[in-house]
């Protein structure tokens, strides 16, 4: 019995991005500035952001089309291989079809390169000539790092300190590509100066790094700031991915019953899921879709639905989404890239709507996912990912339960062989939960601003 | 410019093994045992290999059928993608063409598995419960590790003590796919307590690694011994690669005038370079066949081309090779797969015709070629594949300055992402060049059979 691996032809491939914005059945909640708290205009995004990515922010428009030069990056590694997961679903011994999207592929090894791409082309187009960034686990750092590459354009990244010491080989991988990397909080921003001096041991948290890479973009003209996800113009990026699985599905004869993948900011996750909501808004189908956080940093699950900051010195928009607070610092889980007080804007607005669901499930049950996935389907996955991997055996061990042959999708986001020593750490038995700091997030919540 | 990428049909993979002893001009010289010095028979290897892996070692039939549950699993990651380095030409301002196939795609980053796979099937075919090897930067470890899994085989390997600390990633990844990894030379052999009592900082070497692996093997009826290169069936089974792209260079409209691989044992060389030698023995095309290894260890630049050990302590069979001594210590340069003072038969013998070619190339030099290929191809290639690519590159730059249009094809055997400390301490400067040590090659080659 072994796995099946289903390739689009690169002539299949989308040619435009999915913009769920035109299909919601209420408006998305504007963006406010973070310091008048009023609604905010293109004008004040302009001194942060490409043009055309601010326009993509707020269109309507159903489909936009992929830039050619873009497409033709994209073709580097796509269309990307779904899989239906055969050897998982025998060893579960499972009625459930399981099938996962392979978005490791690209060379910086996971579905980043996405956005990466289109934010370093629309730069490069209006004559950017530096970004700033902030990152997680690496993955969106280390992505972007190869998108300027492409480009010709020089980047910074302030990559959050918990993660640069557990994973320097994403800080290496960013270099080699031409890229600066430092920890964040760096000296280098009067965001990070603050947070150094308050607690020369703070280990960083992606709302900080925010600030870091708003501020050092502020600074200067030639420069621009970018986000690896969160954004509307992010997640709708990401939507090839979902597309794309729309046409393997059907080369597969199957459609999910169950489509699921993990949420840091929500760009994987958006990524695989909005075509499919897509489908359920326009098209009435029955699909369940599943986005699986860390307990640790539950936004969906434990999160208030509110207007906050989306970083932690209030100089990013406030947006209205599910948070914990822009203080909160969560607890140092190797899932780097999902811990981020708060969500996605559309993520959030679909789940207040009753659309889509969320779970949250601990670190020690995601590595034993990772390392059942990793002993059947021979893929060592990033930490973030094993999140997704997790709620699919969950769901497929129901199946067995049930006895439903229940059709399920995940979004492979990214590989692990930069996490390698969370599985070692794992392996030795050294790797423990976290509660949900619940005083921790009241806390943080106390800062959230009065709108 | 972008790259182009080829994909080939899945329906149209190879289903066979080009076996190149069947088209030699001259055949390869008899193996001899260790002891013995006398010819050595099917029977004296059983208690090391499946059958089948020794009737595939002195077989000469042309094309050996690929089993089907080895093609199922081959098609989990094959056909392997073929590239034009548009980017790279661009970069180089040159007429050539170049190409490169992407063997990292596997799960575990290189072309190893193409052989890892089917001696596990073969192994598991004929009962064999445990298997034993040895694995210097760890790509034949790790997917020896990932076949072993796929077949319910227990593995244990012996992993060269320099690249066990140099990667400890690989390691971690041998480990997460359920195998046992100990740094080699170990305290569980004889051959390795002999080591460790003579310098207990013996650093290790494949020739050692291989002692230790075989001797574990000929202590119990359970387990077999596998090796992941030198020998003809391995070279065989990497004859996939070649087969595939002479597919794909036909779907570019265009045929090598260079074909360019690293070697250490030979392996990925043999993989992508025996298909084009038949070509040239059997159609008599112009083709140039390079091998490029390092000349920290230039067995077939430097070595001799005689009857010598494969391993430290005289237990493998003794093999006519280029050799630099099997009591060789290479010095401990990152490209830890090119650390083997020997050769396979096959690529010694083609050598010895004038059939192929070969070219020693530095480490300081092979990172900077790595860099440039990352730079502009955005992939971070395995320290081994440097050295092809340096080639490909000179190759290159030899025709911008004689204007000639060459078509140059690399095997690019594997991706870098276990080995970014060494990029990290090039980028910092820190990384050198070692000289050839002659004074200690001469000792290593006092210690050869005389037969």
């Amino acid at each position: 019995m072994d796995s099946i691996k289903y390739i689009l032809p690169e002539k299949d491939m989308p040619t435009s991005w999915y913009n769920i914005q035109a299909d919601l059945p209420v408006p998305l909640p504007p963006y406010l500035h973070p310091v008048t708290k009023q609604v905010i205009g293109p004008g004040d995004l302009a001194p942060l952001f490409a043009m055309e990515l601010i326009k993509q922010e707020v269109s309507q428009e159903r489909f936009i089309d992929i830039p050619e030069e873009v497409q033709k990056i994209y073709r580097q590694f796509r269309p990307s291989p779904l899989y239906r997961a055969r050897r998982l679903e025998q060893a579960l011994d499972t009625p459930a079809h399981i099938y996962y999207k392979l978005e490791d592929v690209s060379p910086a090894g996971s579905h980043k390169p996405n956005s990466a791409i289109p934010q370093a082309y629309y730069n490069m187009k209006e004559g950017i000539k530096r970004l700033t960034t902030e990152t997680g686990a690496g993955q969106w750092g280390s992505s972007l790092a190869l998108a300027c590459n492409y480009f010709d354009i020089e980047l910074k990244v302030y990559m959050v300190k918990v993660s640069y010491n557990q994973k320097p080989y994403r800080r290496m991988m960013m270099e080699t590509w031409g890229a600066t990397c430092v920890p964040s909080p760096s000296p280098d921003t009067n965001s990070g100066r603050a947070a150094l001096a308050a607690d020369p041991n703070n280990m960083g948290s992606l709302g900080l790094a925010i600030s870091e890479a708003v501020e050092d973009a502020m600074q200067r003209d030639d420069t621009h700031y970018t986000l690896g996800s969160v954004l509307n113009h992010v997640l709708m990026h990401q939507t090839i991915i979902g597309q794309e699985c729309q046409k393997q599905m059907e080369m597969a004869g199957e459609y999910p019953d169950v489509v699921i993948a993990c949420v840091g900011g929500g760009s994987n996750f958006g990524g695989i899921a909005l075509p499919f909501v897509y489908d359920k808004l326009r098209k009435d189908t029955k699909t369940r879709v599943l986005a699986v956080e860390p307990s640790s940093c539950p936004s969906l699950t434990k999160g208030l639905y509110a207007y906050d900051y989306g970083d932690e010195a209030g100089m990013a928009p406030i947006t209205k989404m599910f948070t914990l607070g822009s203080h909160f610092m969560p607890p140092p889980v190797h899932a780097g890239g999902l811990r981020y007080h708060g969500m996605s804007p559309i993520i959030s607005h679909l789940h207040k709507l009753g659309i889509i669901e969320a779970r949250a499930v601990n670190q020690l049950a995601t590595f034993e996912a990772g390392i059942t996935f990793a002993r059947t389907e021979g893929i060592i996955s990033a930490p973030e990912t094993n999140h997704a991997i997790r709620a699919a055996i969950d769901e497929a061990i129901k199946c067995r339960e049930t006895g439903e042959k229940k059709v399920i999708l995940f979004n492979h986001s990214g590989h692990g062989y930069f996490d390698m020593t969370a599985y070692n750490t794992y392996l030795l038995g050294d790797l423990s939960d976290y509660e949900y700091p619940a005083e921790k997030v009241k806390e943080a919540q106390s800062f959230m601003p009065q709108v």
